[in-house]
């Protein structure tokens, strides 16, 4: 074990931990403190036993056992925590050490506390760390943002704990200025929140529609993830589907109401913030809401009536059109996720590696995927490529899918099956695809009753015009009324 | 003209000179100022002329003109400029005075100044005022919220000047504490952003699904008047699609991208902070800011091919199952938007009346309509009913609409027409009324990759479960896999 430490780990709940081991076991030195000391105690004793792991007792041990530039992780609760441990290292450091934030921090948190710490001489980093415990331990995927002068100190230490893919690249590169680390984390955890959803309406329309059993949907996914779906969302559907208790599938006894831990709640929220449809994550959000309103929904399912779902055709047609609907949803997922990200870089000054963030998420994260390789390939191909659904590969993959998604679709609505993000997807594709929506009446009315004027397709842009509407008063020199 | 006036008004925008002539109308003596004060002396000598109307140049002037407890009501822009004059108002006053806010404040500024004045012993107002200039003067609808010791002194002149309806009621009451007045006036507007989509999306499939040319669908906003959507919204609508220009629809002239103001994504964001789902009124908000991104679209309509719309059947039939397509959809963002008045009411402590806030958009307002009447009736037979879907004309009405609501979405998906919110209106109510979603799924997977536990079907709520679903490690007992 080396005299000094290579870094210094705070907080030793299973993700700390696991870091800390992930790292030794790329050997590396690693000093590992807690508030409550007793757990470096146990951690020493115990998980850290014969490892190049020292405990620290104090934060004063902690920072004197490291070498310089300091580098300090914190994996604590996201809040006042991490702003409590920050003071706490203050005056401990010298100029150029290093703090980081590994938590599920709000990435204005982390745009403020790298302002901060960047005004004390001393450096920041704020870094989503996705793949849950074993996903720390084994290889995560790491989304590092703040300072960037801190990112050459901590580069090789990052991305060799981090998870590898196809040819041993790292799942971790630098992403942007302050929050921005943070702030693609929390959009990674807004596309989770969107592929679940998506997986629960395809498992929904295939259980009570088409009334395939538990054995076939498990079949169902199991070769989904032989295909163009091969990710770890689906493989683990894949499992579940399987897994019996006392003969029976468990999936099916498991109380229908999904909690959430407010980070696809803050992707929603900012979407509406920067303007950017990001209509299938908000809905995914949504739809874990009424989730959660389970005895409201018992009252209201014996109340309000609907469709009794009625199949008819060729079972194996439909489930090849309900794959092609999550395959083409899901790039719609996708390529709003990227707009966001897009717009939030024009918005904060971040210069953003769209190619790079889907390396980082290709593996090691919950949203892993094949499909991630070849957004890759997208951007690489065109680093300033403006929307996923223009590029050639993911445009050719939505008109393959759509007749699919389409049929899907109205199948779910003719039957009463809800399946929100299929639609609301579908819904943004055909938007996204008009060159003349219906906003023009929208602003006749905004023009009407506000007088907000408007412009014309026969006139440049930036040129207003207002109609006195009701023809009460003047102004109606070259316009007649209909009645 | 009386030696005191009742009321002072702050802010000469066509907003605040038409609340004062309307004020004027009804009798009440008012001091008109503004921080330019030549518009003070032009309003004068122009539009206030012989009326009892008074001008101030100064706040001192203002205040001294004032019967107390005085009553100063600001009509400026959201924002500094309403903090400005309260610190600017606050030296002048005296314990009792009241100072209103009418302008389009998001409510927790309201919260704030409502605190910050009562611990100054002053009492404070912020209320919204919905019906554009022509409603500010004939009779808007008002919605006052903060300080409840404040309501008798300004009550009568509210409710004087408010809009009215059927038996004479105004559209205006006391709505609650703090920032309930602006709460439900942010609510109003997101509203009106749904039922302007709503409309849009019925103009959309009704043009380029079912091919109607501008005098039909004339025609057919004009029926709907008549009927259960009797509305001002549809009635503008009747009358833009009836206004020519040189002999053509001045509506197919004007540009197809929506500006916002900013409220309807305040509904949305809220929506998503206190998890109601308000699926229609985001979609709503998203579908403008799609529209404005026209260029992206012109561009991808060239990459990007759909099905080509081909109407068959009964237009007759066909547009009957438009305006239930409409009808259902309205009825479920309604049923949406009072859900978030409810949950808001449970998180910030407001005693709402929910009747009352139908009666006070009933008229006056952009969202007046018939329709709000039905609201009023039902809030009255059940002041607390949990969903307006589960009173009985609601649940009626959607039995009779959904025919027609399910073939008019699933041929917008067919067909490759957008029709985001009446899809997401339909996904919703299929959720709302499935007493069992998929939602298991989803917490299998989450316990799955996160052992985040679940509640299952066949134990009491309150207890949590976790399975070790790959089958490595302990806690298989009872259960076996199936490859």
């Amino acid at each position: 074990m080396k005299n000094l430490s290579d870094i210094g780990l705070v907080g030793l709940a299973v993700m700390g931990e696991n870091l800390i081991l992930n790292m030794a076991s790329k050997g590396y030195t690693v000093t590992a403190y807690n508030r409550s000391v007793d757990k470096v105690d146990n951690f020493l004793a115990g998980r850290a036993q014969g490892k190049t792991i020292r405990g620290a007792h104090s934060i004063e041990e902690l920072v004197a056992s490291l070498a310089k530039p300091r580098k300090i992780m914190l994996m604590v609760k996201a809040g006042k925590p991490v702003d409590d441990f920050i003071e706490q290292l203050i005056p401990h450091l010298e100029p150029g050490d290093i703090i980081m934030d590994g938590g599920n921090t709000h990435f204005p948190d982390t745009n403020r506390r790298t302002k901060y710490l960047e005004s004390k001489g001393l450096l920041f980093i704020g870094t989503g760390v996705s793949g849950g415990e074993e996903g720390a331990l084994i290889g995560p995927s790491i989304m590092p943002g703040g300072s960037p002068k801190a990112w050459p100190f901590v580069k090789e230490i990052f991305q060799n704990i981090a998870a590898k893919v196809d040819d041993g690249s790292p799942c971790c590169d630098w992403v942007g200025e302050n929050g921005a680390g943070h702030f693609v984390k929390m959009v990674h955890n807004g596309i989770e929140y969107g592929d679940m959803q998506l997986i629960c309406e395809a498992y929904h329309i295939l259980k009570e529609y088409v009334g395939l059993n538990a054995d076939e949907l498990h079949q169902v996914f199991k070769e989904w993830n032989e295909g163009e779906l091969d990710s770890y969302l689906i493989e683990i559907t894949r499992d579940i589907l399987g897994y019996r208790e006392n003969g029976e599938p468990l999936v099916e006894k498991i109380l229908d109401t999904a909690g959430q831990k407010g980070t696809g709640k803050w992707t929603g929220v900012i979407a509406l913030d920067l303007g950017i449809p990001l209509t299938l994550i908000s809905e995914a959000v949504f739809a874990r809401c009424l989730s959660s309103q389970k005895d409201e929904r018992v009252l209201a399912s014996t109340i309000l009536s609907g469709p009794t779902p009625k199949f008819e055709g060729d079972k194996q047609a439909f489930i090849t059109d309900v794959r092609h609907a999550l395959l083409a949803s899901k790039i719609i997922s996708y390529a709003q996720g990227y707009l966001l990200m897009r717009e939030a870089a024009k918005e904060y000054g971040w210069n953003l590696n769209y190619g790079g963030i889907a390396l980082m998420w290709r593996g090691g994260c919950i949203i892993r995927s094949a499909f991630l390789g070849k957004i890759k390939t997208a951007f690489d191909a065109n680093p300033n490529l403006q929307n996923l659904l223009l590029d050639d590969y993911f445009k050719d993959a939505m008109h393959a899918a759509q007749g699919g998604w389409r049929r899907v679709a109205a199948a779910a609505i003719a039957n009463g099956i809800p399946a929100p993000s299929i639609t609301s997807a579908l819904s943004y594709f055909d938007g996204y695809r008009t060159a003349r929506l219906p906003a023009n009446l929208l602003q006749a009315q905004r023009d009407y009753f506000g007088a907000h004027t408007y412009e014309r397709t026969d006139k440049p842009r930036g040129e207003f015009f207002h109609t006195n509407w009701t023809g009460r008063g003047g102004n109606t020199a070259s316009t007649t009324y209909t009645v």
